[in-house]
């Protein structure tokens, strides 16, 4: 054999090996229901990651229904996009982020009428999937209480997927999640002088 | 003031020093042009994440390209339903993960004509977005040569936002890139028996 062959065979191999231990695991994992998925930490892609699975939920034909319980701005490229899709309910919660308002009775008003929305989407077996974006962020303000939003997301259709994202995820919420990603900040081009892009930022 | 007006008072001053930290990055990040965003680790969302700034850059108007490198099945929601947006072009490398074909010549060959269509891409300043989708995997497994990709790279129209995907990233990559997130599996479905589920893994 060439040493190109013999890299080929040694690839080829490992690729075998690999493929027996994926089919073994993909064995064991048969059960069919709708998954808790939490994105939290302090990188980007939390949100981003939520409205990527939007798309994959209506491309499978699911009604999808989103709330964003925090939002910093009125023109993102997200809502733009999906508030007109068929099959898409989208809710936002109010403008402003809360450190533009300074106005906390306010804020909990409105992430109390938001949970209303989101729990009637829980209440709903017709949708397929419920992304609840930025919830963390409202309950570590206290907004709403954690014990209370657990139960409603206990109580969801069997087969109903929950995307919720944000800093700070509650420790309650991780134990209730069946799948936890933390977003680990490597750099950011915003700390490298680059300014908010539409598209990538928004 | 009564105890909820003192928390309320505390949480607003508390905001309004956090808008002034925030008021002050803003006025330092004034760069405008395209970022280079790396979606690593081990983690669920790398793609998902890639997928969900998609569908913001379409809703800013953008035209979006993606490229996927590396791909388990031909049935993906997220083709599916960005397959036929108008403002997206989408290439699929190929089907089948490497460990299921076993065939490495036959992979690098695929991986040169996808990277040959993401060139393409690159070279479009008419694209304001384009995914490279488990080009990570492409790279670890030496389908393509980093380096070749980071001259393509750097090379792109001035304002062209890129996101490249797949656990593993060569570190030249991530020097090369703006945003960098690694995505730190923290718990997921899988390992607790759930199959992998239309609108969530796929």
């Amino acid at each position: 054999m060439t040493e190109n062959e013999q890299r080929d065979a040694r690839h080829n191999a490992r690729m075998a090996r690999k493929k027996a231990v994926i089919d073994d695991r993909i064995a064991h994992a048969q059960a069919e229901r709708g998954v808790l998925l939490v994105n939290t930490g302090n990188g980007k892609g939390k949100s981003s990651a939520g409205f990527g699975l939007v798309a994959r939920a209506l491309g499978h034909g699911l009604q999808v229904g989103v709330v964003q319980f925090i939002k910093g701005r009125a023109d993102t490229g997200e809502e733009a996009f999906f508030r007109n899709q068929p099959g898409v309910r989208w809710h936002v919660m109010g403008d402003g982020f809360t450190w533009d308002t300074q106005d906390r009775a306010r804020d909990v008003a409105r992430a109390q009428a938001a949970w209303a929305l989101a729990r009637e989407m829980l209440q709903d077996p017709g949708i397929g999937l419920v992304v609840l974006d930025e919830l963390n962020i409202a309950l570590k303000h206290h907004y709403l209480e954690v014990d209370a939003v657990l139960a409603d997301l206990r109580a969801r259709p069997l087969r109903q997927h929950v995307v919720v994202t944000g800093r700070g995820a509650p420790a309650a919420l991780l134990d209730a999640a069946d799948t936890v990603t933390d977003m680990t900040p490597v750099k950011h081009a915003f700390a490298a002088g680059v300014k908010a892009m539409p598209g990538m930022e928004w």
